[in-house]
């Protein structure tokens, strides 16, 4: 985990403190509700929000109001996310589809979002709220362009997995980090550049995600084997993959891709060629390139108060194992 | 259809242009949100809002802009219905799962929720945004409790059928009515009336949509015969027609609850105990004392300038047929 001071630390578990006090009255939305937070996430959004929000000026309180939202709208989209990908675990866990339904997981992500935007209303600041409405609105719209992607990935380009990393990950970073940084009153450059560092950040993780998820066939990240390539999802180590495979490989990969039905030769062919020395390196230098990026705006806060511990995640995105 | 005057139809088609002009730069979404709103719904949330906002002092366009939101809201949640409700017809026609899959469901309703929150934004009005999540959250919450008393049904009691026909459906209707009002800055008593009588007429709209649904087996009114019977839906018919039904007649309706494979034999028994006379009684009297309630709230508001258009729409729910 990324080093971090104990206010911080503090404030985060504030954060998980505020989210699990709303509650409903009824009982099965609170069993539900219970359920989705008892796994608590590594909350980065909601970290970097705390981070950006840093300020003498703005109450402790508020910062952890917007954090908390920021980290429901989150919640939201996974629990969401959950019925589109079909998937079984969820940090580990099993998801609301699984112990629920479907139906379920629909409505109850309504139910998050829709208490998100009703907690933004206490925080009366219209800019947040205006950024937060778009960003939501762009996840939905990243989301639907992969799914449609998928249905023609012979056509992929890396600007296509691009845009479609900013919009379902990076959006969100992105947010958080700008909206901390509005309601700090920070000026418009800092705001700019903060939106910047997030939106970076956000891509480098998406990379890094996509990379673990190729990272070990017996892995214990939570998420089962090859979970990205069973889904049918073309990812930046796949594209790779694909992009520096012989013509046979390339056709294997093509025609398994979105099977869940793969044997144990099948799984370990698949691994190995995403794990090829230039797959693995064009990954690789993909991610560093975004780092250095986000280094590089990073040097332009390097008077706020939130700089050392937002380098700590900075350089931790290249290291994380889950 | 109920009687309305040239401006409030011209409004109403305002509404349709306003809804179709937002759109996203992406192919897929464009043809998705095209598909959903090409099969226009009667509007009637969009039209209640129309209604309680008129004033002279409120540029049309606001009032448009409202209303649009409004539907918007509305559409969410049938986009996502579908999922929760496995249907494949909405409107008469291929509902969006159908045509594309569950996962686009879930999405473009998460597209145009938050679309619908981007435009609230450019309202500026807290007190309305406020309204509307609020609104928003409880329709979800209505669908969950509705979800987790069907599990249950036969402990199910005519104040949770009350209690859900609110949050799913009279809710909105309340917002719309409510919120109109607030934007032509009414009176704090005009505004309570207008949201009490949407809220009334939102009930009876939907023990009217469930008398509907066992109005005839061979019907047109866009909706599969005894819909609401094989998704397991205790309404307001059949709650009546569990009362008072005989013992064995009651343990079939019990049984075969949910089932979406009843013989043609099986249908006609199930449409003959729900239509029986008792049944069919009850549901109308609830139905009556409902719209009753909505005249005697609008009553109140007789000096408003949507009042003959707004009486319309009262008497029209006791007879309308789809």
């Amino acid at each position: 985990m990324y080093k971090l001071n104990h206010i911080t630390k503090h404030e985060l578990s504030r954060v998980q403190e505020k989210i699990t006090r709303e509650l409903a009255s009824e009982k099965i939305i609170q069993d539900i509700y219970e359920y989705i937070f008892q796994s608590e996430g590594k909350k980065t959004r909601a970290l970097i929000s705390l981070l950006a929000s840093q300020s003498k000026k703005i109450k402790p309180l508020k910062r952890v109001q917007l954090a908390s939202i920021i980290e429901l709208l989150h919640t939201a989209t996974l629990v969401h996310d959950d019925v589109v990908d079909q998937s079984n675990l969820r940090r580990g866990e099993k998801s609301v589809n699984q112990v629920w339904n479907n139906s379920y997981s629909v409505l109850m992500g309504d139910f998050i979002y829709s208490k998100a935007f009703m907690l933004m209303m206490k925080l009366d600041r219209p800019n947040i709220l205006k950024e937060l409405a778009e960003a939501t609105n762009d996840i939905a719209r990243g989301e639907i362009i992969q799914l449609n992607l998928f249905e023609n990935y012979r056509n992929l380009s890396l600007n296509d997995l691009l845009k479609v990393s900013y919009l379902k990950t990076g959006r969100l970073f992105e947010a958080a980090s700008k909206t901390g940084a509005m309601l700090a009153n920070s000026s418009e450059t800092e705001v700019r550049n903060f939106g910047l560092l997030g939106k970076t950040l956000g891509i480098a993780f998406q990379i890094q995600d996509d990379i673990l998820d190729y990272d070990s066939l017996y892995k214990n990240t939570g998420k089962p084997a090859l979970q990205d390539f069973q889904e049918g999802k073309i990812t930046f180590p796949l594209f790779y993959a694909l992009k520096h495979s012989a013509k046979d490989d390339k056709e294997f990969l093509l025609e398994h891709l979105g099977s869940k039905k793969l044997t144990k030769t099948m799984q370990n062919k698949v691994h190995s060629l995403v794990r090829s020395k230039m797959a693995t390196q064009s990954a690789q230098i993909l991610l560093d390139s975004y780092i250095s990026k986000a280094k590089k705006i990073l040097a332009k806060l390097n008077h706020h108060s939130c700089y050392i511990e937002m380098l700590n995640l900075v350089m931790f995105s290249n290291q994380r194992k889950s």
